[in-house]
């Protein structure tokens, strides 16, 4: 950051969501947060889902700051420290090294963020959260290079937002955790083809936080071990090479079949846990089914701590699929707002495929659905005009 | 069974239900019907759940016939085959080493079947009919000792139902099956304090049937490979061990842990395999919240291949934790009816209880209640009036 100036430097980035294929659910470090397995995403384009943060620095600020979605929250939150005592350690590092620009680093922060869509959607929005939050502070304090060891101290499946594309979290084997880092496995670029649908579940009761619940589940599922052992490693091998042939059936199948034991995993947990609700199971019945019909794997299924469906399918299959849907979950209105992001052509149902899927409907079960793809990692957002603080360092009215 | 009669021989049979608490779920050999892993249950008490069986062999008869619940059904089965020849083999070798009364060989028999429980009930019927079916024709053939091994090929679960209290099913190791048996842990007169109460779940959907779930499960499921070859041999000996000290924590604990591993082998299945329902997932947290209010592991849940709850609990907690039930799921009328079985006296819920349950009611969730305990195995009946085939050995009309 440019020095000897009496208003803030300001910087502002954005950052994706992602949604885990192969999953991660169990911490074998809780403070550096290292999983106990590896992991794989995608990450989710940022034109649908993004979170923004702006970052200010100032000399004249007397302690660093914290805004979340227009509501001030609490900075010493250990994993929010670990994420500002990283960077900055990462900054003297630099300057110590000699290089520029590394001043700034007595000041305080300042930091606004913002989600793009509403929380009540249920889409975690931590890992986007803190990968916007580390990749904006590195900006700010002049850091580079691989940032995702730090992001993961703050969520872990946000070391995997640092990416675009398709992305892998190697689970590392060194105890201080340096080797627990993200890398892109392929970009977005590389399957143009897929398409993701986040189906929003209405849900009834909030389910258990996925920090609480992996705890529980390491120390309780014999099931999630032997999964994280003997299980994922051969997983993340399929996985890759079925991302790299773009084989969709392989990678169709892998990612229901890891969703699934993943939710099975958290049902041998005790007291069991339980984030799949009928609309998920209904969703399942209809996925599996859809196929059947046709004969092949059109369409995946991939279910994270929480009720919402994120759908995997090819562009071809799309109009088709939410049509589908549509029906099995008539919406409220007339299906006016059921679909954001990226058009959906129409397309109408033969009676021969409804009889095949053959569910009862279940009336608002699904709020609305998302239509999104892959996209690429953080970046810097050059539009002055779009920082969140203001220039002097506070929340523009508009929040 | 006494020769030369025109009149048909008639023996008349009664057998128990039982609920597993250590899981069988799959098979290493189809036809032989041999468990991948040993299972553990409760024999429960016929005065409340019983399929009784008489059993007709005359010279007359044309053809071996069943009639099932007032139902002709075809008995070329194979499973129903698989046991009529073996206990007429059994006969055969009883006459060949020179013992009496083995006679009518060559005769045809007619079976005729009823349960005490409705089929709605959604409870596991096939193991208390094959048990009866098969003690009933040992009866009419006078073969003796261990038929648990019949019962077996009829159905896995029903070799249980041949002996009563806690029985244990021995996976077996030869590829014949003939050390694939069951044989009591402990009688029922061991744990006279403890009580069961079955919980008749409203069911919308009829869910896929074990036979074919549990091959699909083998088929595809990593994790209930390692269950079966690495959990559950350790469970069978702290499960035994847990009735023979009559320790109702240890007990309970196991028999949840092993009931969510299940259903969780379930959801690991390709495609996944949901029993549980929202009702069956509200028993589950009403059980846990129950528990964590008293401090301690009052009532345990188990569940089978279906919705309905099988709730394990003492004698002196069954009056308050009915009426919890009866709360949080209110029943249609005025609780009328809603008990059925072993008296259940009244208890007045406390404020504080209701509050540290704490869950949304659901009205009708649950149809009924069976209160129960274990019970006995197998028995004769003796009162001749009781039989099911009238003296020319075709169903009584009543039927």
């Amino acid at each position: 950051m440019p020095e000897d100036n009496d208003n803030p430097y300001l910087v502002s980035c954005s950052a994706p969501v992602n949604i885990a294929v192969i999953k991660y659910w169990g911490k074998r470090d809780e403070d550096l947060i290292l999983p106990i397995n590896s992991s794989l995403s995608v990450t989710l384009h940022q034109d649908q889902l993004k979170t923004t943060t702006t970052v200010a620095v100032s000399r004249l600020f007397k302690e660093d700051r914290l805004w979340l979605n227009g509501k001030e929250e609490d900075i010493t939150h250990p994993r929010l420290q670990s994420c500002l005592r990283e960077i900055r350690r990462l900054a003297r590092k630099r300057r110590n090294d000699g290089n520029p620009d590394s001043a700034g680093l007595s000041h305080k922060v300042h930091i606004c963020s913002v989600n793009n869509f509403p929380t009540a959607a249920g889409l975690a929005s931590s890992a986007a959260g803190f990968a916007c939050l580390v990749y904006s502070l590195a900006q700010a304090f002049g850091v580079e290079g691989d940032l995702s060891g730090i992001a993961r101290q703050g969520s872990g499946s946000a070391c995997r937002s640092m990416y675009g594309g398709f992305v892998e979290w190697k689970m590392g084997s060194r105890e201080d955790g340096k080797d627990s880092v993200a890398q892109q496995v392929e970009p977005e670029s590389h399957w143009p083809e897929l398409r993701i649908l986040v189906l929003v579940a209405s849900a009834k009761r909030k389910p258990i936080g996925s920090t609480s619940g992996m705890q529980t589940s390491v120390q309780t599922s014999l099931l999630l071990k032997h999964r994280a052992e003997s299980v994922v490693p051969r997983r993340m091998d399929e996985m890759t090479e079925a991302i790299r042939r773009k084989d969709f059936p392989a990678f169709a199948e892998l990612t229901m079949k890891d969703s699934n034991q993943f939710h099975a995993s958290c049902l041998d947990t005790y007291p069991p846990i339980f984030y799949l609700s009928s609309v998920s199971q209904q969703v399942i019945h209809l996925v599996h089914r859809y196929n059947r019909h046709y004969g092949e794997t059109r369409v995946a299924y991939s279910f994270d701590a929480g009720p919402n469906a994120v759908i995997f399918t090819s562009q071809q299959h799309v109009p088709e699929f939410v049509q589908v849907v549509q029906h099995f979950f008539p919406p409220d209105a007339n299906g006016e707002d059921f679909i954001k992001g990226l058009p959906v052509t129409d397309a109408v149902l033969s009676e021969e495929l409804k009889q095949a899927v053959g569910l009862e409907p279940m009336p608002k079960g699904i709020n609305y659905i998302i239509s999104t793809k892959a996209g690429p990692g953080p970046r810097v957002i050059s539009d002055p005009s779009q920082h969140l603080l203001s220039s002097d360092g506070f929340p523009k009215k508009t929040l």
